[in-house]
Parts: structure tokens; sequence; C-alpha cells
């Protein structure tokens, strides 16, 4: 038995070589764009790039593409949220390290989305509710037709019976899909649920489809909940640069790296980002803050707790925690 | 099968009923003193005492108690540091809720420490590390003779081996101490550490002593690693208010609290605190932080990430990891 060689206590092989399979996908732009909308500097766009792909990361999302319909216009909204090709060019090129756009069912259509001959662009994530299954469905095939690796993400799963569940798993089985991610939209997930989707995600989905991860912060779980999807043995997991993400915000990159303790990746290059992003962090200010626990624990949408970290009596929540307990049920006696 | 009633897409079930057997320390006041050299007002401290009380929180440690051999003194360290009685009685009342102080071994002699019939103390921690264990059995001895319900805490317990381990348990396993904490003072432990090391301690400790767990966030782990703790049936847990600790903090009350959801608790007058402490933080700023991760991924104190902290470029840690891979050695090929 050898030894765990930094935390001396403990054997080898505690840490799963689940591990090693893992593949990382960087969403700091696409998700970060959440808090400042999508206005960062190419430089700064450009500066991600060459750290991922320096590190070994395996894909970057640049951003959304949405239908310029004329509620969202480049005059209100910073460029990653469309990634035009014109911007693209400006940041990223292509090489080994795969890059994705997401696009939200109802936000575009298969008219917005170009075959990948005429883009940067080579992995399409498609993000869905459960309701918009048929619609997310159309623009897969859209996608597979112009060549794209596809990821299908089915939000809030939280708030789904598991019934929906099956059923929406059960669509994606046979839809040509390549990775589907669990997402906990509203960061109410805690390591015994991420156990028990992981395994109905892999088994409902088979042998073909990859599944991966995405999570979020509000309950201090986006990181331990990534290291549980590991150990039930994923394929990805999502993370950002310093766990920039809206609200809460996601697991952060940095540390999922030095847990990896992959020889593939080198976690130097996303130091080097760091002053940077602690910048950005002074400004836009993601990251755990109690009303967003309290938004998680009641298994909500965080947008009263974004509303309430504007106010001066941020962090006062007990109201907001007794008017939800109120609406949604007080504790069950003895469970 | 019924359904988790806040978690939708999940049985019930999943998260385990290890719940309702912890009892919850907070050691705001003695843990978050290493932040403010305990100069807490006696009306905040007031103020988490009767927060405590009515939540309904077994233990409330309310500093340390050192020798005043002329370093520490009451001109340069505030009141907690040494817990006297007239302060002591200031803020806290006998009743249901136990207090306690932590000693270290090393800062204390047995003449520091009154019989309990002579103080509103009645919970004794003793804070070693493994080399000192014959102290530390002198003065648990001392402890139990002055009346006193005993912990015995193994400091750095992630920088020693198996062989280490198992002694200071075997030594602590005849020795008359009530309850023990599996201490993770470097926050380098992650889930699977803790799953192993629960079990070696409850084994090894035998039926009487009670096993529990204090674990930092340096890694973003002090709550999930807690959590961990109580699936694997521990008995006890720590927590500070607002996850208030040295460094990265350590597990928050708040968040525990609510996923402890036992009608035993309640949640609401430690939310009623969060103004004062979120002022507490904006002067102090303890919690995550990545000079932090980078001690605690290798296994280090975090003094020089607390130095860090200090510095204007304290987020551009490359140097800092690159200087500690090649001291303590680069991944080996293959893991």
């Amino acid at each position: 038995m050898g030894l765990d060689y930094r935390v001396k206590c403990c054997p080898d092989g505690l840490v799963t070589d689940r591990r090693r399979r893992i593949k990382v996908l960087d969403c700091t732009i696409r998700d970060g764009g959440l808090c400042n909308e999508w206005r960062f500097e190419p430089a700064l766009v450009r500066s991600v790039f060459e750290a991922l792909r320096e590190s070994g990361i395996e894909y970057m999302e640049v951003g959304y593409r949405v239908s310029q319909n004329g509620k969202e216009t480049h005059e209100n909204t910073g460029p990653w949220r469309f990634c035009e090709e014109n911007d693209l060019q400006r940041v990223v090129e292509p090489g080994r390290m795969k890059l994705s756009t997401m696009v939200d069912v109802g936000r575009v259509t298969p008219d917005d989305i170009p075959h990948t001959r005429d883009t940067a662009i080579s992995v399409l994530r498609i993000a869905t509710y459960a309701h918009q299954m048929d619609e997310a469905l159309r623009l897969l095939d859209h996608g597979l037709a112009c060549g794209y690796e596809t990821f299908l993400n089915v939000m809030a799963i939280s708030t789904l019976s598991p019934d929906e569940v099956d059923k929406a798993l059960l669509r994606m089985r046979g839809s040509g899909v390549h990775n589907v991610a669990i997402v906990d939209s509203f960061g109410a997930l805690f390591p015994s649920h991420v156990r028990y989707l992981v395994h109905k995600y892999m088994n409902y989905l088979g042998d073909g489809i990859k599944v991966g991860v995405h999570f979020h912060n509000n309950q201090q779980q986006a990181f331990a909940n990534t290291l549980t999807a590991i150990d039930e043995g994923v394929d990805f997991v999502d993370a950002t640069v310093y766990g920039m993400g809206r609200g809460a915000g996601n697991c952060p990159l940095e540390l999922l790296l030095l847990y990896l303790d992959n020889p593939r990746y080198n976690v130097g290059p996303i130091f080097d980002l760091m002053g940077d992003f602690a910048n950005l962090h002074d400004e836009l200010r993601w990251g755990y803050q109690l009303p967003y626990a309290v938004t998680g624990y009641f298994n909500l949408h965080p947008r009263e707790g974004i509303e309430r970290m504007t106010q001066p009596d941020r962090y006062q929540v007990r109201d907001m925690f007794e008017r939800y307990r109120a609406r949604f049920g007080a504790t069950p006696p003895g469970r």
C-alpha cells in the first residue's frame, strides 16, 4: 500500500482513478458572461483562450449564439452573446482545443447556426428545459447535420419529477446527441443526489452518449458535487476560471485541475489569469453568498438572491427564509 | 418511494438519516478569534451566545484558555483568548447549551484550568500535536478530575503517517476522553480521505468515545467534508457562523443547519447574526481564496497563504505553486 504523497495519513487510491477519464469544458466566458452581459474585452477572451489551450483543457465555450431579434443587440449586449465570426476570429485559432457555443432553446433558430465549415466553432451545446424537448431535438438535428459535436443540457433538473427526468433521458437516448450534462441550475443538489442522478443518466442514456455535469455553488457544493460525479464515472465536467458565473458561480477550474492531478493538464497558465479575474471579481462579485444558499436550499431560481445582493440588508435573510418556508412547507416532523 | 420534498427529481432518503444523530459545536469565537486576536466586543459574544442557545446548538466554544506568561496579555490580546470568569459572566449564562474552552498543549498548565464548580465552562477541548500526547493526556487527566466533558483534538492529522495516527488513536482509546475530533488543520482532505479517517477513528477509538470533525475550507471542502463525515456516522461536527476562521475559514453553521434539516434546530436566530458578521467579514476577510488552496493542496500550514493575502499580487500564485512543486515533487507519472 502506497501513501498519498501529500495527505500522508491516507493510502493511495482513495481519490479514484476515475479522474483520468475526465475531460474539462471551460465555460468562463459563456456562463461568466451572465455577470457582465458578455462585455469581456477581446484581449481578455484571447488570454483565456491561450491559457486554456496551454493548460490542456479539452473544450472552451466562447459564449452564446442567440438570434438578434431586436431585444438583445450589439448596442446593449457584449459580443460573446452572439459569437459572430468576425469577433471569434480576433480571439481564437483553430487547434486541438475544441470551441463551443451554447444556444438556448427559444432564443435561436436553425438559421442562426452556420455549418461547421463556416465557423471556428465545432461544438454546439443546446440548453433546454424539459418541456422544450421537441424544439431542442430540432436544433440538435440541425446541429448534427451541420457537423457539430453536440451537447444537450436539460436545465433545472432538480425541479422535475423522476418520471419527467426519465422521459427526457429516453428522448435523448435515441437522438444522436453526443454528450449530456446534468445541470443543477439552482444549486440545490448535494453529493447524494448527484450519485443518484449520475447513475440514472448513465443507465438511461446508454453506452453511446457521454455524461457530464454543470454545477452551481449556492450551497458551497459546486466543486464537491463535481468530485462526486467524477467518482461515479462521468466523462466530462464543466468549470470556470475563478468559479465565475451568475450568482454563486460555478466549479472553479483552478481547484478542479489541482484535484485532477493529471500530467495532461498544466494549471500554471490558469494561475496567470488570476490577477485579471480578481479585478473582475472585485467589480462583479460572483460567488457564494448567503442569499444564494437560501434560494438553493428551497430549489428556486437564484433571481431573488441576486436581487437581494444589491440591497443594503443583503445578508439579513431571515425574512426571505421564513417567507419561503411558509410557502414551500416547513420541515416535516420526523425527517 | 417518497420524493425529496425540495429536490423533486430524487427519492427521499438519499440524504442519510445519520443527520439526526449529529450534535453541533459552534467555535465561532474561538476559531474566528484567530482572525482578530479574540477582540470581539462582549455585546457581540453575548448575541452569538443567545442566537446559538435559541437555535438549539449543543455546544458553544467561547474561546481559549492560555497561561498569561507575559507574551500574550490583556494589553495585546482580546479577552476570549483567556476566558476569565469575570469576562465569561458578562456574555453567557448557565443552561442547556454546554460551554467549552479550548486549551493548546504547551500554552497552558493544569493550574490555569479551574474546577468545573468554579467556572461557567463545562467542556474542555484539548488541542495537541501527536508528538505532545504525553502532555495532552496529563491535561486530560486534570480535566477529568475537575469534572469536565473532554475532547482531544489531534491537529494536522494529514501530516502524520498512518502508523502515527494509529498510535495516537490507541493512546486516546484508553484515556477516558469523551470526544475526539478529526482535525484537518491545513484544509488538505477530500471526502475520500474523510471516509477513510472516520472509519479508522471510530474503529480504533471503540464504542465509548464519540467521534467528530473540524474542517477548513482551503479547497472549498469544509462543508462537503462535513457532509461526508455525517454520512459515515460521526457524532458531532464543528462549525462557525459565516464560516469565520483563520485563513480559508470553517464549515458555515448556517449552511450546516439548513442541511441537517432537523426540527431540533432553528436557523433563524443564526440568520439574524449575519449583518454583524458581514461587517466583520468586510474587515477581516476570512474565507476561500486561491493562496489557501495552494497551501491546502500541498498539505502545508496556511501561513504563507495568509501572508500572500496581504500582498498586492495576492492572487498571482503561480510562483508559489511552482516553488512548492519543485520542493515537494511533481505529479508522479501515471497517477
